[in-house]
């Protein structure tokens, strides 16, 4: 059964929404009208923002049975060069803190109507993230902070979204990084996040310290540079009463770490991948006043970054073989697992679920994702089809 | 004064143009209005198809007065591998000819109303073009063809368009490739048509030889591999009946040209010239079954070409440089480099013409094109604005 726009226009109470989101009544039903605002139904029904509508987040989840706001993450600007992007952006702070940009999947979790629920970056409940924040976070804090949200990153190798795991985890953990009310997005301030995520003994992203605005460039460049070829991905620049939005900035290795598995299955992923990167990768190079080995040795990382994981698409295909790439869950119930296979099939995912594998009191269970265009187009142009 | 869509209808004898054209008149109409079929004022007067229509190709031009059509050249559909392609594709040819593509730009020639004109590949009436075209192709082959069209690659350093030239030449030369019929379309035989162009001392394009279709795919990897380092474009692989269209497949040193090229000036062009390529890097590597090393060469090859012009252009911009290309024109007649400054604005294109310098009875013209969102990108990031 498909919903009618006016009937799902009568599933909310537009004024209270409104006054909450300071978003003009008639423009929330446009929304509903042009699914910006989507319904999505399902323990529990909710809608989602799937862009941003003037100051509320794309990702931003409207509950309805208990009525609920829970506010997107918002888009955190990259900078590609230090300095003076750093001081010019700070410019009201005396210092920053710097802490970790790790590389897993964005979660928010929050209470809702009694129950804890686990958010990825679009809105969705994920029944997998669910299960995770209640296995991971439990529900002592949500008690005394039923309005807050906690905002980290999801990662290990047990990640069905970001596969390319580089950390010292047995499944998935959570890193906190924010702390966020519910329905107006406040975070709290970044020592009053740590303090209180302690309390309730909830893991933190990595914190390297609190610098000085005026050196904060020289700082960063060598947290980056000490990375070396260890794969971190970043840091993420805050001020420390966040009141000026954070900033974040990546390794190269992560760059090309990140190349490298889109051009795995370069027609689906590779083209919009590439850009933004090869940018930051040029704009580093000469932050960093590399001499010409150093700026050889980027070019050759670049080069194979991209080339590399083609060619060996191309020649898996040759060989007869599906592109395909595999992700794991690790479940305790059965059900969480059923219910993640309709939640990537709501994303429009070809997802092919295999059989659980029972360890421990869980059960593993591997997903393989079909890239279909990147399928299609190599097994085309090897036959010998040209491309007009 | 601006042409209301009436008038500009007006302007054509749709009936005649829809029989010729096989495209049912409302629909000529329907893409006046869309712009689609676009209304060039100046001398000649003419309409031009701006994107494909049915079987019209994009770059069709109609003149009015007097009357004429002069059909668009088609897009050659390129391979990325030789074998099984060449096969497939000339499956009903027993040899195919094999030609050089230069690296200039497609120009078409014909006589309208008794004037020999120059046309873009958009199906543009190009002044210089024209002035070029008369000077080198001049009238004797028209007075006998007036029905043909001359299609060919204008390649040499005197070219505005595709500035980067390798080829030996002082100023500006026409190499012949096809020889069409004006409304039609309808090209001749390869062999008939390099006949009548020595007959006319028109100059042609290299010809590799024409191979059995079984072992042409030997014979152009070959081709291909001896260019080496030496810039050549690639080449063009055609039944000799023409009956089928040609194949085009370009050489890695092209490639990698065009990308060094398109990352000077990254933001403006960057984006739609990197991911067609590196399929093409890809595919030939898979094909020739590169070893380790040649392997770890293509990639540096290709991260050089990308990255390095970018930082170039990066450290241009930080000394105070504005970012921008320096082509030039030889004219005979003032008069031609005028015209062909308001050719450019029709195009959109930013061009600062420099004051003509006198070079025997010839005017050199520089022509400055500014990349204004490389300019602006680059500048904006340099001075600390962040990436959203």
């Amino acid at each position: 059964m498909r919903h009618g726009v006016s009937e799902l226009i009568n599933k909310l109470d537009i004024d209270k929404i409104s006054g909450l989101l300071e978003i003009p009544g008639y423009r929330i039903a446009g929304a509903i009208q042009r699914k910006t605002l989507q319904y999505v139904r399902g323990m529990p029904e909710f809608f989602r923002f799937d862009k941003p509508m003037s100051t509320v987040e794309g990702g931003t989840s409207i509950f309805i049975e208990p009525f609920d706001i829970i506010r997107g993450f918002p888009k955190i600007p990259r900078t590609l060069i230090l300095y003076p992007a750093l001081k010019r952006h700070f410019t009201s702070c005396g210092s920053v803190i710097v802490e970790e940009k790790m590389n897993g999947y964005n979660a928010r979790v929050a209470l809702v109507g009694g129950s804890i629920v686990g958010l990825t970056r679009g809105g969705f409940v994920c029944p997998y993230t669910t299960e995770k924040a209640n296995e991971l976070i439990g529900r002592d804090f949500f008690l005394e902070h039923p309005d807050l949200v906690l905002c980290g990153e999801m990662a290990g190798p047990d990640n069905p979204y970001v596969p390319k795991s580089f950390y010292d985890i047995e499944s998935l953990e959570f890193y906190l990084f924010d702390i966020r009310e519910k329905i107006s997005g406040k975070p709290l301030p970044v020592m009053e996040r740590k303090a209180l995520a302690d309390n309730f003994g909830i893991r933190s992203v990595r914190f390297f310290g609190e610098y000085n605005v005026d050196e904060a460039h020289h700082r960063v460049t060598r947290i980056i540079k000490e990375f070396g070829d260890s794969l971190h991905e970043g840091v993420v620049i805050k001020d420390p009463q966040m009141r000026l939005p954070p900033v974040k900035y990546t390794s190269t290795q992560s760059n090309c770490a990140d190349l490298r598995y889109a051009f795995e299955f370069y027609n689906d992923l590779g083209r919009d991948f590439f850009f933004p990167r090869v940018c930051r990768e040029a704009f580093q190079s000469v932050e960093w006043g590399e001499n010409e080995e150093d700026r050889r040795k980027r070019c050759q990382r670049l080069g194979e970054s991209i080339l590399l994981p083609m060619i060996n698409t191309i020649n898996r295909k040759k060989q007869g073989e599906r592109i395909s790439e595999t992700v794991q869950i690790r479940v305790r119930k059965l059900e969480t697992a059923r219910k993640f296979e309709e939640h990537l099939h709501i994303l429009g995912m070809d997802a092919v679920f295999e059989e659980p594998e029972k360890i421990g009191d869980e059960y593993l269970v591997r997903i393989k994702k079909i890239y279909m265009s990147t399928n299609d187009k190599t097994e085309s142009t090897l036959r010998g089809e040209l491309w007009s």
